[in-house]
């Protein structure tokens, strides 16, 4: 067994700061998420964003102002247990770090948000294939034309990663990821990308582009990017962030995410 | 037809201060909702008390500071339209209204919680009857000794209803209401009520008993009320709910509530 397989081994090598590479594959079959940190005047606003999206923000935890150990993996840190964090100053990337040290702040109100990584692991149990994990790549994401329902100061355009899906298993794919909505659930749209302002799906604005074979359709669910589009439009005077890709890891098991 | 079927027919007799009853039955098929209202300062905590006490605090809409217009009905006005609002001071009930008038504040954040008469509606539907509807009655709810999950100053007991449901259709009944997990989602305890501390099931603590015939088992599930047992046990200083059985008629319709 890789240490890559052993939760307790991946946390300790990313706190320690030697891991700063993306989790996708870590510690499988625990749930991994998307981190948000706010200063408290800005944290009420926040959530009810996220409640009012809940497709690209699912919560599956707030800390109150200045709680670093989360409900749902209460022996971590969430100032150095991810491998790579974003500074945001007025919505503009200030920052790309390894651990949080001297950005954090005894304010801070903590977010963490489902990620597809749960949902993909059950499409691949299911016997659908990734086409971004095949090519050995990263998933392709797209801002689209759908904005966000606005809360406060927050708003912004709901960002979505695409997985080419076999047109008669499309149905099947929707079934599966609707039983995981804290995990972003069913999709947001199938197929017809110009129809959501995706105007050339071979030119994702994260990621890379995946090839669409002719039995296929372009599937799209939302994104926790959508967080860091929206920190773009709304620029937030103070914002944290993970790194795209480089998620927290919980407690919790995939299979305890799933819904009747 | 009678004007209690007639949605906009209601309203306006609510916001007249015409009727002042409770609202089960009224305006059939659209899904009500539990309010609380809570000053700004309190309401993240609030909030992150409903995300992590799901069952019992489904959120159906939450309204930034002053406004008073919800998103789920759009054209109403929380300050008049519930037939009966509790105003609480340090946990204490202050005053019962039939309209916030002068209680009413611009740094008031407003809830609104999912509510047990979308399953019920959904229950009788799949020709289940509900005992307390049978018996021109008010539902049985009971305090239990399940500590919610605190936030922040908040804390306190979840509070049940309880519905006798033949034992052999015990399991279509937790099925059909698991898929409503936004007005309360699956029953919370089935059977031995001793267990979460109600000590005598002809005494609930707010409603009146129903009858328990020999083939049924008592089935549990959380209940708004819960909103008001943590008032009382963590007395905020100021806070606004409705009177229990008056609640607010959103826009919504008992089947929008429905997941997969």
């Amino acid at each position: 067994m890789s240490w890559k397989d052993n939760l307790e081994a991946v946390r300790q090598w990313i706190r320690l700061g030697q891991y700063s590479g993306h989790t996708a594959g870590l510690a499988p079959g625990y749930a991994q998420a998307n981190l948000v940190m706010l200063p408290k005047d800005s944290a009420l606003d926040f959530l009810i964003f996220c409640q009012r999206n809940p497709k690209a923000c699912p919560v599956l935890d707030v800390l109150e102002a200045g709680r670093f150990a989360p409900n749902i993996a209460p022996g971590c840190d969430l100032r150095t247990d991810l491998p790579k964090y974003r500074v945001f100053h007025n919505g503009a990337m200030l920052d790309e770090v390894k651990e949080l040290g001297s950005y954090w702040r005894d304010d801070l109100v903590s977010f963490l948000l489902g990620c597809s990584f749960t949902f993909e692991s059950r499409l691949i149990a299911a016997g659908f294939s990734m086409r971004h994990i095949e090519q050995d790549s990263v998933i392709p994401v797209y801002e689209t034309n759908i904005a966000c329902k606005p809360a406060g100061p927050f708003f912004g355009p709901m960002v979505v990663s695409m997985r080419p899906i076999p047109a008669k298993r499309v149905a099947e794919a929707v079934q599966i990821t609707a039983r995981l909505p804290r995990a972003h659930g069913a999709p947001i749209h199938v197929g017809a990308p110009a129809a959501i302002g995706i105007r050339d799906i071979n030119k994702p604005d994260w990621g890379k582009p995946v090839e669409i074979k002719d039995d296929e359709a372009p599937v799209f669910w939302a994104c926790g990017v959508t967080s860091q589009a929206v920190a773009r439009a709304s620029l937030p005077p103070f914002m944290i962030t993970h790194a795209p890709g480089h998620m927290f890891i919980t407690d919790l098991l995939d299979a305890e995410l799933t819904e009747l």
